[in-house]
Order: C-alpha cells, then structure tokens, then sequence
C-alpha cells in the first residue's frame, strides 16, 4: 500500500492527461499542450498517443530539451528556436479567411511575437510579421500604415509602456489584440505596466490576453480572420 | 493676468475638447464620449458640437442628470438607466453581420451586460441578452447552448471568480469577449478576481477588456461580427 | 564568549527544534515536519528524535537529496518523488471513514494534487485521483459526475484562472477543498489569480487553502471525512 | 427600436434572473440571493417567484430598506439587522448533525460572524455564538476550550493580524473555518492582512473563505458538520 | 491637565505650522501650502501669517469652502474652480525663461492638467495648454508637432493608458514632464496604470510625478525653462 | 426559534464583549476599545461596565457622536476633538519615566501625532509635541536637535515618502518609532507608500506601527521610556 | 576621457564608501556595513579602513566567500554561517542593561532570529534565543512564560501567518519587536502575510521591522534595553 | 513552408531591428540599444549596421559576454564592467552645458549611479559622481552642499527608504532626478518602496524614472542641462 521512491515511473496516459481530441470537432482548432511543468516522461507519452491518432496539435512553453525528446516520438514535428513553440505536422496548412498582422514593439518582444505569428499560421491564416515598431519613433508605425490597414486583425506585442495598441488600434477599423510582454524592468513587474496599459486602451477596439501569450493572441486572430 | 474665481466660466470647444468627428471614416464606428470626469457644462458644448454636425455618438458612463441636461441639447437621445450609456440618434440600424450573444453571470452584472449589449446594437448589430448563467448551475450555461453556438462573438459578463468565459471558450468556435465586473466583495477587489482569472482562461479564444468595460465589449463584438 | 565561524555545528535538538510529538493526542493527526529552509544537519537531528520516539509524521516540501539524508536515519521513509512529500513508516494505515477524491484541472498541476492525495491516504483515508479534468473541456468533469457525487470531500487542484472548484461544487452536496497551484505565468503571478478566483467562488461550499498546499488540502479532506 | 429612458421598466423575472430552485435537490441546501447590486425592484420580482414557488431561500447583503420592501412579497422573512441576511420562512429547522461554534475576535467582527452563525442555523445545525476571544487575551481564548473541543466544526472571525484560526486550530481535531474580516485599518487593507495570515495558518486543518463572507464560512460549517 | 473636548480650540501658528518663509532664497520658488486634511481654522492662521509677511505662496487641493474663508483672510487670492488651486497675490508675475505647454489627454485630465499650467505661469513661465490630444486620434498630437517643438518643457497629463507621453517624447528634443491622472475605471487603478507605463516609456526623457500632481509638474517644468 | 427583525436588541455585555480588564495587572497598562465597528448601544454597554469597575480606559476611533453617547454614561471622560480618541478618567496621572517626543512632517499629520501624544501622556510620560519639520525644510528638523536628543523615545508622524523617521533616526541615539499616516495621495496610496519607506529606513533603531496608528505609536513609546 | 572596460579596477576608498566612523559617539552604536551588492573588493576597501581605524563594526548579509576575503583584511573577524552576519572584533563585550529575549516561530526562522540574537549581544546584550515555539502548539509558547515576562524586550521571529508577536505581546509587559521572515510559500508572499499581520498585531507593544531584518530587530532591542 | 528547426538562424537586419538612426536630428541625442533579452547574434547585426553608417549610440543593460562579442563587430567600444553600459565611439565628447552632479545613497547603487553618470557624460555634459551620502549620515549629505548647489541637475541614486532626493531637493534651486534603485530586501519589494517615496516627495522639484534606470536618469539631466 506504501509509494515508496522506488516506486515504477513509467506512467500511463490515464494517470497523467484526458487529451481533448475533440477539440477540433467542437471548437474549430485542435489541441495545444502546455508542456511547462510537464516532465519529458509525461511529454512523451501524450505525443505516442498523438502519433497513434495523427492529431493536429501544438505544444507551447517547449524548451529544446523536450523538444528533442518529443521529436524522438513524433518525427515530424515543426519546432521554433525562438517563441518555444512546436506544432505537428510540420507543415502548415494552405491557409484562407483574411491576413493577420502581428506588430512587434522591440526586438526583444520578438519571441513572443513569434509564437503568435507561427499560432495564426499553423491554424490556417496568411499572416505578415512586422518588427521593431515601438512608439518612440511614430514614423516606424505610420510606414507601415498600408499594411496594418489591409488586415484582419492585427496582433500586437509591447512591453514597458504598452502604447503600441492604442496607437494602432486609433488608426484602423479592424479589431487589435494586444499582447503584452514581460519586456523590461523595475516598474514593468514583469509585463504588468502593459498589461494594465493595454487594459485601459483609450482607443476602443482593443482585445487583451495575458502576458506573454503569443499562443493566445495568435489564436484570437485565426478565430476573428476565419472565412 | 489673473484667473481669479469669479472669471467667466462658459468654456468654448476648443478650450476643453477636440472631437474625433472623422471617426467613422478611419476606423468604421463613431467617437463615443466618456462623461465621467466632465462637467454638465463640458458635456453641453460638446453635445451643441453634435447637435450642429449631425454626428453619430456615444456617451459613456452618464447618469441621470447629464442625460437630462444633454437632452435639452440634443433632444433625440436614447439613454438606459441601468447601463448609463447614451446614444444619438436614439434609434438603432438595421442590423447586418453576425449575430452577439451578451451572456451575464449573475443579475447583479446586468447594467455591465447591458452596456455592451446597447452598444453592440447601435454599432448595428443583431444581439441578445442572456441573464443568470453563472457557473454555480451549470445547467443554466448548457440549457442556451444552442444560442451561444450560433453566435458570431460571444461577450461574457461576469464578477467574483471569473469562471464563465472560461466554460463557455471551451464550448463554442468563435470568439468570447470576457468583461469583468465589480460585482463581488472582499477579495475581489473590485473586479481584480474576474480580470485575473480571465487572463488566465484555460479555454484559449477569450479576449479580456478592462474592468466594468461594456462599452469596450460591445465595440470589441461589433468590428468581429462585421459583415 | 564569540561564535566564531569555526564553531562546532553539530546541533542538538533542543537548539533548533521542539517536536509537538503529543499532536495525535491533541488534534488527532501526527505533526508534520515544513523542511523547506531546514538543513541536512537540522532535519537529521529531527528525524533522529522521530526514530527513538517511533512517531508517524510527514515531511513537506522534500527534495530527493534531503530524502536520501532521511532515508539514512529513518530507513522505512516513503518519498513520492513529484510530490516531494515524505512519510514515516512508509505503510499507509487501513482507511477509514468517507472517501475523498482530488480532482487535477491539468497534468501540470500534479505535483501539488498528489501532496493532497498521499496526505489524505497517510491520515487514514480512502482516496482517488482524476487528472486532467480542467472546464476547457467541460465534458471530462461531467464524465466523472458520479465519482464526484460519491465523495466526501473533494480536493480540486487548479492554476491559472482556477475556475475548477466553482463548477464542480455547483454540481455536489459534500465540501469542495479548493487548492491553487501556481501553474501559469504572466498575470496567474505564481497562483494568485486562481487563489482570488476560488476565495470568489460563486458556489458555496469551498474552502480554500494555500497556494500549492497540497499537504493542507489533505489534511483539512482528511478531517472532514473522519469516520 | 430604441431603448429611451422613459421604457417601462417593470421588469420579468425571465429578464433579469433564472433561480436555481432545484438546488436542494442538487447540492443539499437552498439557493441564496447576493443583494448587493441588484434593485428592489428586481429583487420584489425574484421573492414573488420564491413566494409563488414556496421554496427555502437566504438573501445576503440585504440593508434594511431592501428587508422592508421583500417583507411586502414575503411576510415570512426573517431579517438580521446587524448582519445583513434575510431568510424565509423565518423559522429555522429543527437542528440536526455536530455543533457549530462560531468564534468572534472582536466585538467589531459581531456581523460577519453573525452572518455565518444565521446561516449554519437556517440551514439546519446547532450553533454558538462566542464573543470577543481575541489572541491579546489568551485567557479568553482558553477558557472556552472545552466549548471549542465539542464542535464539529469551528467558524472563526477576525481582522487585523487574523492570528486567531492559527492558536484554535492548534488546540482541536475539527475543522476550523477561518473567515477574514474587513475590520481593522491602515495596513489592514480591507481584511487583505488577515486573509493571507489566514492562508498562511502555521496549524493544518484551517478552511479560508473570503473576506467578510460569512455566509460560505456558515454553509461550509453546516456541511462539514451534516449528520 | 486634562484635554477635555471643551477645551479652545484657537490654535497658534506655532501649534500647527512652521512656515518655509525663506523658501525663495534657498530654493528659488515660494512656499506651497498642501490644503487636503488641514481644518479651515488652520489655513487661516497660516494665510494671517502670510498676510503679515506679504509673501508669496500658492494653495494646493482647495475647495471652493475654504477658498472663500482664505479670501477673507487674503483678499487678494486668485482661485481656479476646477484645479482646486489658490495663489497669492492674484497677479501672474511677467514671464520669463522658455515657453511651457501642458497638453492634456481628454478633457476629464483638464482639472489636473490646469493645475500645472496655472503653476507654471505663477512661478514665472509663459505657458500653453493644449487639450484633447489623445492618442486615439493621432492627427490631434501631430496637429501640434510646431507648438510642441518650440517648448522648453513640455508637461504631459494623461490617464487611462497613460501612452502620450511616450508618443510626443519620441517627436521632440525637450524634456517631457508625465502627469498620470486618476481618470479612468476599473484596470485604471486611480491612476496605476497610467503612472506604471509613464515609469516605463519607451522614449528617454521622460520625467514622472505622482498621479494627479499638477503642482509637482508645473514646478518642474518651471525649474527646467528657468532663463 | 426565529430572529426577526423586530427582535429586541438591547444588548448584554456577555454578546458582545468580554473586557479584558486584568489587562494592567498583566500588561502594565490598561484595556483599549477600539471604537470602530461598535455601534453606540454596544459603546454603552461597555462604558457601563467601565463605570461599575472604575477602570481606566482609552477608546480609540471615537467620533464625536460617540463621544457625547458615551459621556452620558461616563461622565468623567477626555476627549480630543481632532484625535478622535477618548480616556477615563479624564485627568493624566503624574508623569514617570523618560520624556517622549512626538514629531510630525506636516499639520495634515497632526490628528494621528496628537493621538500618539495623548496616549503617551495617558499611560504616563511626560510628551512633547513638535509640528511640521518636514524634511523638505531641514533646518526647521535640526532646529530641534536638541529636544530630540533629550527624548528617551521619538515619535515620528509622516505621510508622502515617509522620509523624516530615517534622517532623525539618524541623529539619534534613542529609538524611534515610525507612524505612517494616510496623509497624501495619488502612489502615497493611503500610506502605503510612507510604511514602505519607514520598513526600509536606511538608518537603524526605528520600529514600525500601523498606518494612522497614533495609539499603537504613544503606547510604544510610554513603554520604552517607563522608569 | 573614455572609460574602456580595460581601465584599472582598483578602487579607493573615496570613490566607493564614505564610513560614518563617528557613529558610535553620535548614535551610540556602531557603523553596521550591508554588504549584498557591493564587491569583494569594495569590501576589502572598506575592511582596510575599518582594520586602519580599529572602528567597531557590523557586516550583514555576508556569505561565506565574501567573509572569507574579509577575514584575510580583518583576521579577528566574527560570523555565523547561518546569519551570514560578521563583526568586528570577534569578542562580544560584556553584557550590560536588560535580558533581550529572542524568540522563534519554527526552525526555518533560525537564520533571522540568530540575525538578531548576535546582533543584541555585540552591541553588549544578555540575550536568550528560544527556538519553535509557534502558536501551532501553544504550550510550547506557554512553557517559556516566566522567561519571556522578565525580559527587557522581545524579539520574535515568525514567517507564515506571523501571528507570534500578538500572542506573546499579550502576554508580557515590556515591547515585543516583530520581525517578519520570508519562510513560507505561495500566500506569503515572500514574507508579506506576516508583515501585514505584525503591523496589525491586536495586541499593542509591537514594534515591527523590515522582512528578513535580523539585524534592525537586534540593534532595536539593544537600544530598549540599555541600561 | 515549415518552420522547423533546423532553419537558418542567420538573421538579416529587417527581420529583427529597424535602427532609429534620425534620432538625433529629431530628439538631439542618438539611438540607445536595449540589450536585455536580444541574442548577441542579434546585437552583432545591429553593429554591423551601425559600423556601417558610423552612427553614434549607447548599448544598456550588457554584460561583459555580450560586450565581447559586440566588440568584435565595433572594436571602438567604451563598456563600464559596472554599469554594464557600453557606448561608441569610446571617446566622449567635448562637455556643453551646465554640470551634472550624480549624488549616491550607498555603495550599493553604485552600479545604477555609474549608469547615469556615464550617460550624461556621452551625451555631451560635465559630470560628477558622489558616492554614500545617505540620509542615516546627514553630515555626509550637508558637506556636499556647495558641489549640489552649483549643478545645473542633481541625479539621486538611492534604493531602500528613497529618502535622499527629498532631502536634497529641499536644500538645492535646481531640478532632482530620483533614480530608485532595486537595493534592499524584504518590503522594499525589488525597487518599490523607494520609488514610491520618490514619487510622494514633499519637497517639489522632483523628477522621478523607472527602477534602476541609469540611463533615463543621465537623459533627463542632459537634457536639463544643455547649453
């Protein structure tokens, strides 16, 4: 009756997850594992059962050590350096509905701006990604003015002061998700000054996710460009 | 030189606002006008700016007695006593789009859900309004699930655990707009438990507007639903 | 009359600790030891009182290095190596009383839903664990309805917006033991936002615990279901 | 089409909530009403619906111009003026099951844990109510120790420094029920201090409820302690 | 030797205040009295004081109340309605130095935003104020890219996203003064929000006062434009 | 067996109260009653006991409509009209011990520098009290050097930065006791950020009350200096 | 003019510290050095004075390579491995004044309590320190009443719900300093439970200091109990 | 069109950065490089370019890797191994303008005050560093007092109490930049509590930035004190 350490920790699927492989059916957009958190034993045993159904999935927060072992179980698998996103299959799916734009405010809101770009496309959306657009240098976002004006939705990340979306969003018709990062120190405590920036948006038109989620963010603007 | 108090005080526009009058042009939708914070007075000479341009309008966050004295400035005003929105003209379009489901957790979320519901609808929309669906009785959520399946944006209005959105993105293919409320006491903090919790929808597919936003909610719902 | 560095630090028990061993007495259940912050040295010393005295007790917060010092003064030790969680002797007793269920919204919060499982099974309880049963799928708590109704206390462990205990203690009779676990990032701020989310409950009959207090979630399942 | 503010606004009971009358059946106790927030009209039209249905029913943060107008639908309403809570019928059940002690810190926490005292007897249990027996006087504490060690569940109100669920919880088997209050200021913060006092309780075996709720810390008594 | 509540109350200047006469000499500027929390009674023994003296000074968050008292005192007394600030003598002296422009967000921050612009002209400045320059319409800020680039100073009120003083920053070579204001509801946090993303504006330059402090930036920029 | 509404509330001592008045012989000073929260009925039912025993007493947070409610039965009573705290009787005792200082930033900090100074002179010091030596004009602090070096203990009141307790402290040999008041506004955020400040004091030997807790100050510092 | 990462490192006195050696004859006590954040060889600068002045000195928050470098400036340099607290030099002088108690809350707090215990005898206390006596178990509070009551004044150390200091302040007639520690996890915050709890103590005589703060708890204690 | 992992990292310009290198001709300073969080792959493209164009610019936040790498690309670099500052060309220009004094709290803001200090040299200013004048030591701060009266702008550099820039900007005509900084522990909360005491300083003339923000500190008082 005792667990000891010594215990087996070969763990079944039962024990550890309930894979929603419905999800498709009844949202529109299948799965995505959160691997933070999740041993690479557990990680491993969800891909064997993705690989036994050949289910659409993305795995989010995947450092490149779960990403090498997931690869051992599920070859085919697109993986990107930077965002610590994985999706399989590999290969991106012909995409329709309308673009998606994803602004990026500083090169070091580029990881999570990735996460959303790679999002939108693996779940079937034409996407442009645009970097380096912060408010400090207005000209930067006005040259981009076309283009932020022909999509669908549009995708911003910002850290620090979070002015980006407001800024876009009084410029355009189509809805902003603004994305905000844990870009920068001191008083930003770790993305909460965008985030609340972002909340208060004088600008209406803005929808906010939690910081850091490129996952999220990507995935509104596939919901909202969808044909 | 001096400002003493007894100086004139019958502002001029110019002095205390410049109005977005080409709104609609840019970005699809009309200026709206957030009362709080501005006096009777401010609110007339903005209202006789209105009045003289013919311009479309929201107004925000009115009680009764600014609606009163707008009234007399612009007599075709609708205002909702619960939501404390107003609007002018005081009838709504002819919807087109997607049809908005406004779904409210608890009634004491109802002149939040009614301020996102009115807009949506001056903003021309179809949308309904769906009371007491709080996930104390989930039973009450799934009886309308018909309805919320049908809907092209879904605003979810709610306070104290912020749990509705969250079930009701798991439920459904397109978007949900989650709009915290006040309502609760103690650690909600005024709306902080609904805002964090929604953040941190485990459902993805849920966009967070601020704290008390139905105007913010309803916009948000109006440009996804948008033919 | 100075402590300089060189100073003996073998400790003795009288110096770092005094064992509350009449607990059982007392409250009915054995002391529990927090080993967080406590040295090798210090933990050996109390685990050598434990030895002579032949006490049951836990050890919280246990990493496999402490574990194995343990292990070597008290040899029957069991040690769950997710959990960190220790107890001595090793054998759970014949359970008693009504059963308790813990619930686990996702496979990331197992740790902590494991601390609240094997603290219930060491208290003298019969107890079950479902996993992965987070509201995005609303259709895996339903599918365990029967489970949960037969319960007499259920734990349900859950991160980011913590939505779980409110949906299942709408739909059961007995307590519902809500445990946050600080699974999520950005605006979850290491289990806040769900801690806030459960004290908000909109269901009541949930009793809320410490942020990845698995062991207090246990011992409080424990209590309530005593024969 | 338009909603002017001269509508009528009498209003069905279909627009404004949807009672959960079947929740005796369900979870064992009665549906409760949160006052707060809603109107009298509003709340006149829920009471027909519970007159009409003849169902058991609380009415909490109900102040006493909100009592008089329900006691027009529902003669038979019980109303406490110091916590707030209305009950109908106003008799309460024949008790059954373990005691329930509520244990009041201050003469200041005297509504609250009113509240919760109210609540555990309407919903079926025997309860005393302990006044005053605040962590400054030990003495206090102690001499209501063979009191405390009969209840099968102990509900404990405090603000300020909330050291008072700690020191009892050490000195029983039961559940203690630790119910913060907003009583106390400066660093209080509206009974944030005792709530994180309360969640960091150095003894096992303590329940923490929201701030000034004593309505769930009076049903989670009741259950707790249920024949 | 008791202080029973019959006891005088006339207070002595040397009872409640030491007055900063020699402010201008050391520091440049004279003496501001902070009004919030003082009694009527107090002011007037320090306005008698400053009669005497002939010195100049100004009076900050004052009530129309007790502005009336201090003008029998001080007859020469300039009072703004809506800044809430008084000064002494009522003449502005020439101005000196650079130019100053307060530009003002909406018109809610106008109050907070006239504060500033009322201090720096009684601390010697020749001041614009600017209104409505929101960056939700972002041809309003660039309507004003001359004024702005002729300032020697430039104070920036705004609440909500506080996201403007970022913008201009970022088009001009002068020192910018942010003034979060308390506008705004819910996520605002009386003016968190806009002070956290001023703290974190993206463009160098940027200096920050707390939330609605019009004096603190008035004074500021005076300091900078000082000839 | 119901409690409606019309159910007599005159209250005993025994339900609302249990006075701690052995509290000298075991303290050293007398029971305190914190007045707010207590309604006048429940006042005058401890001001009866307190009449009976002849207890001396201190009420804190007593306003004036209290004060005058509590007279009637205690006719002997002190009372401060700005403090807002009472005593009885209402003559200090002869002062023993070393002298106490009490000092406050600015006259908006004088109603929590007088309750300390009261308290100080009930329990028994010889106190003085010295008003505005904000650190913003530092000669007016160094101007009192002398009295503050003579003090067994120093009371220091401040609001805004909380900046004085560090820079007396530093000049000090005797401990200082830091009372954060809720003077200010804005990030002052009703004292929060003055308590922080005094936490941190870079100058050793300075010991923190709550916010606005001029009793807690003046009992400290009669304990410190008693003979 | 540049300043090349290849310029020397070596750095004098002037342009890193300048020590308040005249401490001790205007305060009293000692310069106490706080060494997290400055550099071995900032240490060593200051060392070499401290050694060159034979000054009486405090070093806190030094870990053991630093104390190291130290000891090869400082050879009769005291530490504690377990307070990370050196002086100088290592022989404690001869106690004077009152007994200084220190009390501990549970084993984890020992590093902090030992902070204050070596901090009071150095600075020429008698001073006890008493380890776990928690409120858990208050017959181990109890056990050291005649102990604690002829102390001079106590400090007691207590992470989690820092409910120590009100329970012992209550018991005795001298000040009890409370000194919050970070031990504990999830809601308390790093130490802020027990902050807020401490400055909330119901009982009066508490005197709080930073989290953490061995060091101001001991200096503070020294200072009360001087003869 | 998948993006897998073994894509070419090699990363162009137009992909990560868009350098603003107009700066100075818009904003009379060039472009400063945020470091923290860009790749040194990413870095090096960035110097590539600015090698390019010969471009003034600052790089912050850079630790000593990164500085060896960017060195690579532009050998004519100045780094500050403290302040983790790099800047090119290595030269510093000609000084204009009024003096710049950086004054210091303790050794411990040594790193942040360096950051300022060589950031208002770069930028074209005469600069002074004063180290360790904490308000603990008044002395220290007052022998000082001719140096700060004859700067054009004061930056203060202080964590814990923050309390240094109130006080000298009591003392001095010209503008104070407080620059909190993260030194402290416990309840100074990573930066928090001095930042807000600088934001409530009583004296006016106050500029406060973000936490550890040298570089925002050296701007402004460039700015402040050019020519």
């Amino acid at each position: 009756m005792s667990e000891t350490s010594d215990s087996s920790r070969i763990e079944s699927l039962a024990a550890i997850a309930d894979l929603d492989l419905d999800r498709t059916a009844r949202r529109g957009y299948p799965e995505a594992v959160y691997a933070e958190g999740k041993t690479i034993e557990q990680l491993q045993v969800i891909a064997a059962e993705i690989a036994r159904s050949g289910t659409r999935v993305l795995f989010t927060r995947l450092d490149q050590t779960k990403a090498d072992a997931l690869r051992r179980v599920l070859p085919d698998l697109g993986w990107d350096h930077s965002a610590h996103l994985a999706w399989h299959p590999s290969a991106f799916p012909a995409p329709t509905g309308a673009k998606v734009v994803v602004a990026c405010a500083g090169t070091s809101d580029l990881p999570v701006a990735r996460e959303a770009w790679l999002t939108a496309r693996f779940l079937g959306r034409d996407a442009d990604l645009v970097v380096d657009v912060g408010v400090a240098g207005l000209h930067r976002v006005l040259g981009h003015l076309d283009s932020l004006r022909a999509a669908g939705a549009i995708v911003v990340a910002a850290g620090m002061d979070g002015a980006l979306p407001s800024v876009i969003a009084g410029l355009v018709a189509c809805p902003v998700i603004a994305l905000p990062t844990s870009v920068g120190y001191g008083a930003a405590f770790a993305g909460l000054a965008p985030l609340l920036a972002m909340l208060n948006a004088c600008s209406p038109g803005v929808a906010v996710v939690n910081i850091d989620n490129g996952y999220g963010a990507g995935y509104l603007a596939a919901q909202i460009t969808a044909a």
